[in-house]
């Protein structure tokens, strides 16, 4: 029988000889599908939705020592529409806008470059105990059109080893970002030591909509072992109109039983009176081993009078919610990483 | 020099050091492109077509073992247009619409979710000599608009070892096919021991045409070693349009030699009286390795007075045939698959 | 912990195991990308471009050994916009429209069929000290839509050992090349032995445009060891509108540093009386290792009185030129082999 072999760009070699691995490549990615319904003003929608606990993704990354401290990564990801069976690109081609860099490690930090998350968004997806996934994912992003991911980005990051500082500072000119456009300006800066880890980000867009965009989070989250609490605390403003988010959170390992859940309070001010919402969200997850994971989650959304927020997930449609009138999902999937 | 590692996710090891394989990864695919002559209603078009004998296609799957007859699985799959440097996405990108699939294998077998062939296709696929591709392949799926992949399925096959019996339920709901959309449900069972293989197929499709779709089929083939005939009887009816196939077909394997051919006839009932036809197809192909193949095909297809269907192959416009005329064509390939 | 295992189509085995590589399967790319500053007539612009020093790409290639001096081979690969994350498909997926082929190799040469660099293209991408890429690339291909890559080609390749002479004979036919699109022809025969290397390529578009597109180049270059100058001569005509580049360049690697620069005159006759233009550029780049390297490139364009070309890059708009108006840029990026 004819043996394959895997090798990687021009140099290559049999893996199987190699001691250190100063070049590598890796191949990953994320499928995770879900029976979902959802509930919002007496209408109801059942079906097969994507990404209910993990975003479902792929992409290629690698990092090669060049020795002395210094090292250069690459790293090139997309999203996946698995019930489609599409990439995220618009006609559901494969695309790398989750990110797609370049990147130079010294001793003094490192310098990125090309499309990335954006600074701000970053504490939000990684202090929600959903990972802002699914039903219950956190709505404390995008809030007055934040961006996720932003193109164009040359970021500083500081250098690990600063004794749990952390921190980046990142910009952006041009066409840049998921949903607007323009040139944006970030920093982010952490701590993280122990069982505590908190994360201070602020920034601001220039996109086609006057005023321009500003965004500012805290988050933190302790680790007591059998519970990890997190806090968010966000705001994104747009002169006169503001939306503040208050989500208190929670994840509890029980051997390979996972359970989460977060209350998170919408606070919007400018021109409506009465538009808050809040969102309760809880979820149980199965872990069969690192890489699989079944999971179920719940959530209800509250609207005040003037709020018609209604509970959004990936691959499926919610319902349209008035106004004053809540909504509620749940979901059952299979998480698989690769 | 520099020496390359592959990897695979967040968990990896020097391929060498494992025994087992709880969790791979493979990447898997095949060119295939041919020069094609297609010869109908006395005009004739020659250039290069794709998948005259394989679909070309690209994809990344595996399986990760949990242990006590439990596993968890996923599969990527996208279709090429090698021809034009191109991925089956609209406007050209790489997309994974052949299937995006993950699985939950048990003792008592597998939970599937995603996009993936529908369970009316799979048999003609399989029992096709040519695989439904290129010149030679068979008619006998999608005749009043069947799916081959379906979107937003849920699937449970039966596990394997129960005596040769095999067997699969697949629903699916919300935009769902290729190229209609709608709701499908569909089932497939069947007996494959020692040298029978016999399957029987039904599903019915709710799409955005009125009465829906009904399509059955029933397949068998046996393998005396030096041939293996085959036998497809397939039937989709909507209403009082109805088209039945009827194909008798074989392949025989001589050394690296591979000798197929196929005899369809196409009865086309409902409005039109005199619109059946037959496709006569023979192949030859020399299989240099299990992996790497050349090919030459050619078909001839039979129109009555009120049929115009014209031979039709993958990347390559057929010329447009009139009613009662015949169409006829071959290709000669490489295919290679990795 | 799990260990995942990286595997290659149906047939596979541990890597460590294999003695030769019979069957192989290499993922490869570059991502390159710099920060860029354009000035022309009097405007500039700042921002993140791609593909200064190399051209950001995706893919995958393998070979099989099929004995006897013969093989067979498979090559996918595609454009990269890193900077937007997104491939290069219309609508920013991932495709493979740099080279889609499958090949057949034995000892009287190589069968190539699918989307490929057209013979023409090649000498002006391989003798330019720039690749083609960046603020600094050759204008001396696409003069009058020349094709760069072209689909549905068959192509044959002699084979080597043949004393350091090399050559192709290419056909497309159908839509074929980008911008254009219709039939091509063409073919490419050079000398490569010692510090010498001398090519020369012919070829003829027949395409939506009238008359048709002739392409004709020759390209030497000759390396010293300190120093390898480099001559391109190409032209372009299409009835009486003609192009034609003659560039003047050299490549001088001291250690890790390489120094390049080109002086090149674009000679347009036809219509326009005083419509030539010159270019000069230089570069310099710090290869960290063979895979990673940062560069530093400026190039100045002078435009005759008709003339109105702008200096043009990867992923980041140029200003508008006025006839008889000057243009300039530079860039400083990293580049990543993988």
């Amino acid at each position: 029988m004819k043996k394959p072999v895997v090798m990687v760009g021009a140099a290559f070699s049999l893996v199987g000889a190699v001691q250190a691995a100063p070049n590598t490549l890796e191949i990953f990615g994320t499928l995770d599908m879900a029976v979902t319904h959802l509930r919002t003003d007496g209408q109801s929608q059942t079906g097969l939705a994507h990404s209910g606990s993990n975003i479902s993704r792929f992409g290629f990354r690698g990092r090669e020592d060049l020795g002395s401290g210094y090292a250069a990564g690459f790293w090139l990801e997309g999203g996946l529409h698995p019930n489609l069976g599409k990439g995220a690109a618009e006609d559901g081609g494969l695309d790398f806008r989750r990110r797609a860099t370049v990147s130079l490690f010294s001793p003094y930090g490192e310098l990125r470059l090309g499309r990335d998350d954006s600074a701000t968004f970053l504490s939000t997806l990684l202090f929600d105990p959903f990972m802002t996934n699914g039903v219950a994912g956190t709505n404390s992003f995008m809030m007055l059109g934040g961006p996720i991911q932003i193109s164009n980005a040359i970021s500083y990051f500081l250098p690990p080893n600063l004794g749990g500082f952390y921190g980046q500072l990142q910009y952006a000119s041009g066409p840049t970002s998921t949903p607007s456009s323009g040139n944006y300006r970030g920093a982010r800066f952490g701590y993280a030591q122990g069982a505590l880890n908190v994360a201070l980000a602020a920034g601001r867009q220039q996109d086609n909509v006057q005023p321009s965009l500003g965004l500012a989070n805290l988050a933190a989250t302790y680790d007591f072992g059998f519970i990890k609490p997190s806090l968010i605390l966000a705001q994104e403003k747009r002169g006169s109109a503001r939306i503040r988010a208050y989500q208190l959170g929670a994840t509890a390992p029980i051997g390979p039983h996972l359970i989460r859940g977060s209350i998170g309070k919408y606070d919007v001010s400018g021109q409506q009176a009465n538009a808050d919402w809040i969102k309760y969200s809880v979820g149980y997850a199965y872990n069969f081993s690192k890489n699989t994971q079944i999971y179920a989650s719940y959530a209800y959304v509250h609207n005040q009078s003037d709020s018609a927020r209604a509970i959004s997930v990936q691959g499926m449609d919610s319902p349209i919610n008035s106004a004053g009138r809540n909504s509620q999902g749940y979901q059952f999937g299979i998480r698989k990483f690769f």
